[in-house]
C-alpha cells in the first residue's frame, strides 16, 4: 500500500518536472513565433549574488537574474547547451525514469554540429555549467532531473529505509548491516524512513569512527543512527541528512576532527556552500550542531600530548572562517580564537590514546547527556 | 549451527595469531635470559627481494631474511616499536576481539619515554612501518591482527552474506540494498558466503557503472555479483574479490577505462603491488580477467568520437607496463602497443553516448558470451 502512494509519489514528482521542462521551452518557441529573441531566464550564482540568510541559516542566492540569449554571440553556445541538458533530461531519463551522471550526459549530447567542424560541447565542464544553469532556471536541483553525483558514504543504525531502484522495492534495515553499512546512494528522493527507533543521527567525518561506533553497536545501545561521510559530505549523504532531520525532526551531530577542516565540512553540511548557493535548500541542514571534537576539549580530555601544530594553511582558513557570519556566534568565536593563539589541533581518533572504546563509551555519552555542542 | 561454527572458526584464528606472537616474543624472552641479544627475523621487502611467481601468477617476497637486533644503534627503535605493535594486537585488539585502525595504534603506543625527551614513535609512518614489519615476521596480514584499512566500494547481486559485528550475526541480502548497495567492510575474514545464486563477478573501477548496472538490475537479470572499488581497489575489496574467486569459484571479470591506469588497477587487484608484495596471496586474484573496456573495443564498438588524447603519463606508465613480465602475454602486448600507436584512451562511460542502457544491454552481454576479455 505505501508502495503504490510512494510509487506514484515519485511519478508524480517526474510529472512536475517534465511540466516545467515543457513550460520553459515552450515559451522559448512563442518567442520563436514571434520572431522574437528566444531567451531563458537563469537567476545570477557566483559570490555577487550570494547572500547569508540569518533567519534561514542559509547561504541563498539574491534576486539577480540574467537572461540568455540565442542570438547573442557570447550566449548562443550555452543556449544551445542548455537545450542539449533540456532534451536529454526530459526524453532520456525523466520519461525512462532512468537516472544518469553528468558524464553520461556529456557523451550523450557531444557531437560535431553537422556541417561545421565545431562541437556541441567541447569540454564536459560546458555541459555540468549549462545543467547548474539549468537546475536553477526550474528551481530544482540536479537529483530531481535524475543526475546522479558520485556517492559517499556509510549509515547504520536503529532506522528501516524503504528504498526503490525504478520499479523495485527493497526493504532495508540498518540495523542489520553487519560490519560495512549501506552504502548512501547518490540520490535519496525516492528514499522513505519507516521503524523509526533512532533519536538523534551522529554524522562522522571519518570511517574510522563509523567503523568503532559500529563495531561498540553504539547505534543500539544508544538509540540513534551513525553515519559517515567519508571525508567531505557528498551531495546523496547532505541530502539524507536533511531530510532525516526536517522530516524526522532527528537531532544531528557532527563529528570531526579538533581543526578549520574539520568545521568546514560542518559547515558545508550545515549551511551550503558558495559554490552551491542555489542548492542549500536542498542540501543544507541548518539544524545540524557540532558536537566535536572541539579545541576546547583538548584541554578538557587532557589531549594535550596527542595534538599536532596547526600548518599556515589551517591558520589561513581559521582566520577566514572566523570572519564569516554563519561563525560569528560567541561559543565558535572562542574556538576559533583558541585555535589561533594555541595553533594546534587534534584528531577525534586522538581519543585512542586513553582507549580504543573511549570515544564510544565515555566522550560521546558525556557530550550528549551534557548537552556539550556548539551551534 | 553455521553461526556457531563460524564463532568457534573466527576464535580460533585469533587465538591461533595469539599463539604465533607468544611462540615469537617467547623466543625474545630465551634469548633475554641466555644473555643474548634478543632479534626478531624479518622478511625482507622492497623490490630487491619482489618476484613475480609465474605459476601462482603473483608477485611475491624472496627468500632473504633479515634479523632485527635489539642492540644495535640502528635497529633499537625499530625493534621497540615492533614490540609495542605485538602488544597492542595481542592485548587491545586480538585478547577483546576488538579491530582498530593504523592510527589509533599510533596514538594509542605513542608516548614520551620515562626520563627521556624520546618519544616512542614520532610520526605514523613508523608505526605503519613496524605492523608491516610484524605482519610477515608472523607470516599473517592485517586484518587477521585485527587491524582495519581504509574501507572503500560497494557491492550488490545474486547472495547472501552473513556477517558478524563481534557476537552480533547479521544475514544481508545483497539482492536487496536499493540503490545504495551494501559499502564492502575493512575486514571481510568474518563473512559467510550464502544462498550464492550469482554465476559471475564483475567488478567495476568507476561508481558510475555500479549504479547503471544497478539501476539496470543487470547482476538480476544475468545471474551475477557486481561491485565497484570506486578507485584503485582498498584492502577489503580486493580480499572480498580474491574469496569470491577461490572459495566459491566464481569467475571474475574487471571493467575499466580503457587507459594505462585501468590497466594498473587491474593489475593490482590481479597479482598484487610491489609495495605489497608479502600480501599477494591475500590480496592477489590470479584468477581475475579483464573485460574492457579495451583499446580494441574503441575500433569495435566505434567510439573514436569519444576518445580521449593520452597524456605524457599515460604513456610512460603503458611503456612501464609492456615491461612488466605478468603483462607479456600477446594480446596484452597487442592492447598496449595499439595504445603507444593511436595514443588515444576512452572511459567506459564513453558508451553512453551510444545510449544510457547500451552497456547493461549489448556491451556487456555481448563481451561476456563471446567470451571477449583478456588473460
Amino acid at each position: 500500500m505505501v508502495d503504490n502512494v510512494s510509487k506514484e509519489k515519485m511519478a508524480a514528482g517526474r510529472q512536475e518536472i517534465i511540466r516545467r521542462i515543457v513550460s520553459l521551452c515552450g515559451a522559448i518557441n512563442v518567442q520563436i513565433d514571434k520572431g522574437a529573441n528566444p531567451n531563458i531566464a537563469i537567476p545570477v550564482r557566483g559570490s555577487r549574488n550570494v547572500e547569508f540568510d540569518a533567519a534561514g541559516k542559509k547561504l541563498v542566492l539574491g534576486d539577480k537574474i540574467a537572461h540568455r540569449y540565442l542570438f547573442n554571440v557570447g550566449h548562443a553556445r550555452k543556449f544551445m547547451q542548455t537545450m542539449l541538458v533540456a532534451s536529454y533530461v526530459k526524453k532520456d531519463l525523466l520519461e525512462d525514469n532512468l537516472t544518469a551522471t553528468l558524464r553520461d550526459l556529456y557523451y550523450a549530447k557531444k557531437r560535431t554540429i553537422a556541417g561545421t567542424k565545431e562541437d556541441t560541447i567541447d569540454e564536459q565542464k560546458e555541459s555540468d555549467l549549462a545543467i547548474v544553469d539549468f537546475e536553477v532556471a526550474l528551481d530544482t536541483f540536479r537529483e530531481k532531473l535524475h543526475l546522479r553525483a558520485e556517492p559517499k558514504g556509510r549509515i547504520a543504525g536503529e532506522m528501516v529505509v524503504v528504498d526503490r531502484v525504478r520499479d523495485k522495492v527493497d526493504t532495508i534495515d540498518l540495523g542489520h548491516m553487519g560490519s560495512g553499512g549501506w552504502a548512501v546512494p547518490s540520490i535519496v528522493e525516492q528514499i522513505e524512513f519507516k521503524d523509526v527507533a533512532a533519536e538523534y543521527v551522529l554524522v562522522a567525518e571519518k570511517n574510522a569512527l563509523f567503523d568503532r561506533l559500529n563495531e561498540d553497536e553504539y547505534w543500539k545501545k544508544n538509540k540513534c543512527l551513525v553515519m559517515t561521510t567519508a571525508g567531505q559530505a557528498a551531495r546523496g549523504a547532505r541530502r539524507l541528512l536533511q531530510r532525516l532531520n526536517e522530516e524526522l525532526k532527528l537531532p544531528c551531530y557532527a563529528l570531526t576532527d579538533a581543526d578549520p577542516y574539520g568545521w568546514y565540512i560542518y559547515s558545508t553540511m550545515k549551511y551550503g556552500s558558495m559554490a552551491l548557493a542555489h542548492e542549500s535548500d536542498r542540501l543544507g541542514c541548518p539544524g545540524l550542531k557540532f558536537l566535536g571534537m572541539s579545541i576546547s576539549d583538548i584541554e578538557h580530555y587532557d589531549l594535550s600530548g596527542v595534538t599536532i601544530k596547526a600548518k599556515e594553511v589551517d591558520i589561513k582558513r581559521a582566520e577566514e572562517l572566523r570572519e564569516y557570519e554563519w561563525f560569528k556566534s560567541k561559543p565558535w568565536q572562542y574556538e576559533i580564537n583558541k585555535f589561533l593563539e594555541k595553533k594546534i589541533k587534534a584528531e577525534i581518533q586522538a581519543l585512542s590514546s586513553k582507549s580504543l572504546q573511549y570515544v564510544s563509551k565515555t566522550y560521546l555519552p558525556e557530550k550528549i547527556s551534557g548537552k556539550d555542542f556548539l551551534p
